[in-house]
């Protein structure tokens, strides 16, 4: 079981097998610095398709290209976008990554009809881990970024997907902990039939072999001590691996709360695609996208 | 200006005036601990409302009682609620704090249109107050608790009853950030007319003389090095007094994972009655209970 992204970086060098990855417009520094790591990591071979004359990294060229590393100077950042999605729609990369790109146009190409790189009926969502020092392992979230507040349908694919991944992180019985201000299922919260009827489906084998309840709060889902006080009986009691935000502001907050000041780390993926995209902000570190990276690298 | 805990209970024992605090069914140790601490301190006076057979607190009886400490031996719950609000409406105490009883039976009490302590047409909401390690100054939020989806006229409310609050703690100028998870109004965000609406009725001179910006995100609000990769202008940045959630969920996670992980400490209070009520859950910490009380102090 993986349990740190120090573990899932040491895990992706041990297997040895480089995942190919198209950078959409890769000439922002922070894009640059993490693919680059994931390349002398030997985890990546990155296709670098963008504005080669308005590249940041100074990096780059001040050692012998690897041959791992191919530039493909496409000057207009739309034409670079869609063919960065191109490559992965046509099988030449397994991964998509944002560079300098904004996120509208990137969007607008993976959800072409034609072109893109979305299933028909397939819902598209973040998913993210965190490493949070305290917390004796990887906690997975969905979804602070792309659906504000998820129907029933969008909630399910966001909870399959999230347990997908877990279970590449070799996590054999994950715990997914459906997250509400309370443990209590309140009928006047919009989302409460939801949860409801999650734990229903749950309890019919709809999501396989996993623990789940819900509504729990942040102290039931995390924290045994603080959970016990309430003398609530839940088998996710403070060993939460998936949180379930209710909406997309609640997992916001949260992981950005937690990164400033209790020094979590943070890679997201968007899913539901053919292939993991990596979709980080530019106010992430480099060290968040690498992360991102990583986690593509396991699940593609 | 008080920018801590420590800061607001030395201001307190300083002006050396004591409160007058009923608290309903005063029987469990953790709100025993926060209230003797809060007598020992010269702070308050407490009456202790309720069934005295089941005291749990055994420093309650180690040394001789207090002369601010009063016992009302009520064994009946509902009857020791009703008595303590009755203490409060009267004018008789100046603080109504919860102890050993469920929050339905105490709101329902404090919501009575006769014997309650709610003025009519006035919103009930929760402040609270957050130390977080690394963050400069207090940052006071709203609401973790009592308004699942705030409406336009409960987050008016809320804003000004923070406002109020954060005044009472010599903060000259407060900033208030209204929170989501980005820095775009977009406008298929259910609550966004509302931020809109608030932001053009703190132009007009609605909120005072206070500092305000929305939509902002948790980095906007509270680093300014994070903020600032954003290239977002906003006189909060890094600087947020005040943070305004967009639902309770949202301000819920929050606080919960900053108090695990980050040690943050928070203080809070119900407001909008006529006098500030201490509603902590079982699962607070002493600490917190205290800085509750102390909140109640300074504010009443």
């Amino acid at each position: 079981m993986i349990s740190s992204f120090a573990e899932l970086t040491a895990h992706l060098t041990s297997v040895n097998c480089r995942k190919r990855m198209a950078v959409a417009n890769a000439v922002d520094s922070h894009t640059l610095d993490a693919v680059l790591r994931a390349v002398d990591l030997g985890i990546v071979e990155a296709f670098l398709i963008g504005d080669v004359a308005s590249i940041e990294s100074p990096h780059l060229f001040e050692h012998p290209l690897s041959p791992f590393v191919h530039i493909v100077d496409k000057p207009d950042v739309l034409e670079a976008t869609l063919e960065a999605v191109r490559m992965v729609k046509s099988g030449e990369a397994d991964i998509l990554m944002k560079g300098l790109v904004n996120t509208d146009v990137l969007l607008r190409a993976i959800l072409d009809k034609e072109k893109g790189i979305l299933p028909a009926g397939k819902v598209l969502t973040y998913n993210a881990a965190m490493e949070i020092p305290n917390y004796h392992k990887l906690v997975f979230f969905s979804d602070p970024v792309v659906i504000p507040s998820p129907s029933l349908v969008q909630r399910t694919a966001m909870i399959k997907y999230a347990i997908a991944t877990a279970y590449k992180f070799g996590i054999v019985k994950p715990k997914v902990a459906l997250i509400h201000a309370t443990e209590v299922a309140n009928p006047k919260i919009h989302y409460m039939q939801d949860y409801l009827d999650i734990m229903q489906m749950w309890r019919m084998g709809e999501f396989g072999d996993v623990i789940m309840d819900g509504p729990l709060d942040i102290f039931l889902a995390l924290d045994a001590e603080r959970g016990s006080i309430k003398n609530v009986q839940t088998p996710v009691l403070g060993d939460a691996d998936i949180l379930i935000f209710p909406n997309f502001e609640c997992a916001n907050c949260f992981y950005k709360g937690l990164s400033l000041f209790a020094g979590a780390e943070m890679g997201g993926l968007l899913q539901g695609t053919d292939k993991p995209v990596v979709l980080t902000s530019r106010s992430e570190s480099v060290d968040s996208k690498f992360y991102s990276i990583a986690m593509a690298c396991i699940i593609s």
